[in-house]
């Protein structure tokens, strides 16, 4: 029933910006990327009477303009741009006597955040956001993690209404996980709704490093109200590794795509310690849950502020094509004069009849 | 139908502190402002073996609270202060075939945010924010943009559900508007609501130094719920001209007056890169919309967060008469202790009866 | 009707942790905390040809996680700390004539935020916060400030939508209160709910120094729906104290305690700079009241994001046994690698039958 974004997106990567709309404008064929500093061309030293060599003659507006289109041109053309390494993948657990078992190893890793910066990140299996997990309310779930840090930690679900034993908060309900120890939690899946694992011990540091991921768990019951074609999760991150969606950096970012008259529903989850108030162009966003919870009544947007440690739940009816800026808009953590960078990705909606 | 705050200002500039309640406190008639440097009398030089004069008496609590108080007064009394320029005002379109034709020139200017504090703007035909604009649902609109910017620019609609082409996304649906060229966009207006338009190319800086206004979409068919005797339209920024109420900050804002009696509609808007949550003095606010849409059931407060890119609707029932404080409640947002600043205006309820 | 929490916190401060179910962890009887530091035996000087005396081994990852695991421990075990002087403690009025009289003396006072840290404060009647004021509506209440600060001041009483001159504004509804002067705010308490008072002169400094408290509104009439066994203020805070909740950081915050199966009312109010999105492990909150409005439909989160200025009204169904994490979730604001620090309390919930 829900489309799958990664299969189709092998294909978006490459075709995307053809597909959608956008691929209309024309630009121009070869912008002349004129710099100051890369034009000016050296005065050959003549005498020791004229030590300083003439100036290049001052770039004009035009050419400064054309140098800074430039560099936006080649962030939005690099879009998606390719880097080691995918956060948030569809976790497989095994199952043991009916128990889905989810074996989580935290350890040091590189993380190419954006095309060649490379970041010291903590992580879970050597993803960032870590690996997705989605089950399903009653579910009997066992989490195996395995600390390979330099430091002690512990999971905690957040928003899962667990046995106080299993609420992963060091020396309240269980002593932290040494490095090289392992620990396990398990537990009967309380409610369902978009929640999240993270480290609860120098939390701060840690899930700014990495260790975090969501905890997907659909209802027993589906509402029709909330059918959707694409169930997209959207992590947002603002520690070690910058401004981030589902850890990476745009252009690294990833497009949501979908087709035209399809159901989008986005997850928002916000791991970092600033709000983002996440605009989508072109479309609104009809919020239907909170950590979880359905609203009361559904109300609409295009600019939904998240705070750190909130999910928002969201449905967007993807009637309008093309290809759609889709960031937060507290603005520097999206442009800068060099280009969007940071919490930017797109709404793909392909047309229904090409 | 919509009060005209504008015309009613010109006389509330000089009477509002008197129609209003306040008018009926005593001040006292000659402050004491005493100042440590002010008066301190430095002791005559007597001998050169006594270099360091006599310290002048240290102020006491009472004096320096005195001079303390008297900059917060000045800035009371001088409100609403007159500056050069004023932004945000009605836009009269060209009307060409049908079509509602707006032209807007993007130029740098000097902007007076208080008085005699000028600073460098972007701005649109000299204003900050830019004109309003203010259709219907299901007009023809056209927008001429002349580029006299010493940089590239384009005008995102946010908030408008626009054709892809028409969204104003450099490398996206367009290529950027480069100094000296002109674009036209063209488009019938799809969703009602408090919508904005603003730069979308190194928009950090852009829509920082003023490339913002306010783009009002009126519904074709206004519901009896939502009649408004005033419509005041309050954008709240925070770039490089620090912290303002439509371009200005006090005392140089402009209070909202109404009559005793009379319900007004705010429609907040933040262009800014912080939070800035609205606080009402004397009467509560009934939010009636989110980014242009209706809120499925009108909900009440007196301090509405706003983040950024956000627009709220709001109505408020005048029945308190006074002049009520009305800014924001991040404190540094509003008051020093040289007294009150930035984003600080005030609502005028005028008594229905003198 | 109301659980007094602050008698039970007398046994619960000994007991809780025991009582609670996470007194059923085993943690190590004595953990090797070993320093870099600490433990270094510096080399004798044996000759001046080998002036550098040969490194101590270096700690291995879990001699440094212990180190930092015991500062965690440390917090926890200390908790709930105890610190001189407490806020936010119920305030009994003097009755004259039917009026509700409120003496509060405004001073500079030292509080002690944290065990050991004392920092200087201005505060009501000597606590941060002030005293908690509880009326109904419909009350006559009086409020005689009396000003020994070293400036002036006054109270705006936020929320309560009153007659102008009673708003607590300097030079627009009244003169500043002098040093050494004295001010009366009378009014018949006008609208229900979670409001605060405040100083509003010199407010971004005043009230970060301490100079507020909570104003609670109880409605004429009480809906069977916001029944609540345990009714609990929160006042968060982030100005000179740091980060506290009623004027303390954790270790020396106030734990919440509650019987399984019975209802908590909290009314969070944030009288600091930032947000704050409080997040409750284990159990949800249902949002009934902004500012002290009914909202038109409860709804439920487990993390709250409360901006300056705002009051929200949560009702928490106390099903899960067990000591909760209660924390903002701006993890920054609540935890180092030196533990749990500022903006973090526990939600105690007995277990029915022990």
């Amino acid at each position: 029933m829900t489309f799958d974004v990664r299969q189709d997106q092998a294909s978006s990567r490459r075709d995307f910006l053809r597909k959608g709309t956008a691929a209309a404008i024309a630009l121009p064929a070869a912008l002349s990327v004129i710099g100051a500093c890369g034009e000016s061309k050296a005065a050959p030293p003549e005498a020791s009477t004229t030590p300083a060599a003439p100036a290049a003659p001052a770039p004009t507006a035009r050419q400064r303009a054309d140098t800074m289109d430039a560099m936006h041109e080649k962030g939005v053309k690099a879009f998606p741009a390719k880097t080691e390494g995918k956060g948030n993948q569809p976790f497989e657990p095994r199952i043991e006597k009916g128990v889905k078992v989810y074996d989580l190893t935290a350890e040091e890793i590189q993380w190419e955040v954006e095309p060649g910066r490379k970041a010291k990140a903590w992580a879970y299996n050597q993803q960032v956001p870590g690996p997705q997990i989605r089950v399903r309310e009653g579910d009997r779930v066992r989490v195996n993690l395995t600390n390979k840090l330099p430091e002690s930690t512990v999971i905690h679900f957040h928003g899962l209404e667990l046995p106080n034993n299993q609420d992963g908060v060091p020396f309240i309900t269980q002593p932290p996980v040494k490095p090289g120890e392992s620990y396990t939690y398990e537990f009967t899946v309380p409610n369902a709704g978009s929640h999240m694992y993270h480290s609860h011990h120098n939390a701060a540091f840690q899930v700014g490093m990495g260790l975090l991921g969501a905890f997907i768990v659909e209802p027993r019951q589906r509402r029709a109200s909330q059918r959707a074609d694409v169930d997209y999760v959207m992590v947002l991150n603002d520690g070690s590794h910058g401004y981030t969606l589902n850890g990476k950096s745009f252009p690294a970012t990833e497009p949501v795509v979908c087709k035209q008259g399809q159901t989008v529903r986005l997850r928002f989850m916000n791991e970092g310690m600033m709000i983002h108030p996440m605009h989508l162009h072109g479309m609104h966003m009809t919020v239907i849950a909170k950590d979880g919870w359905d609203q009361p009544a559904p109300w609409k947007c295009d600019t939904l502020n998240i705070a750190p440690g909130e999910r928002w739940d969201v449905l967007v009816k993807a009637t309008n094509p093309g290809t759609w800026a889709f960031h937060c808009h507290i603005l520097p953590h999206a442009e800068s004069e060099h280009g969007m960078f940071g919490m930017v990705t797109a709404l793909v909606v392909q047309p229904a009849v090409v």
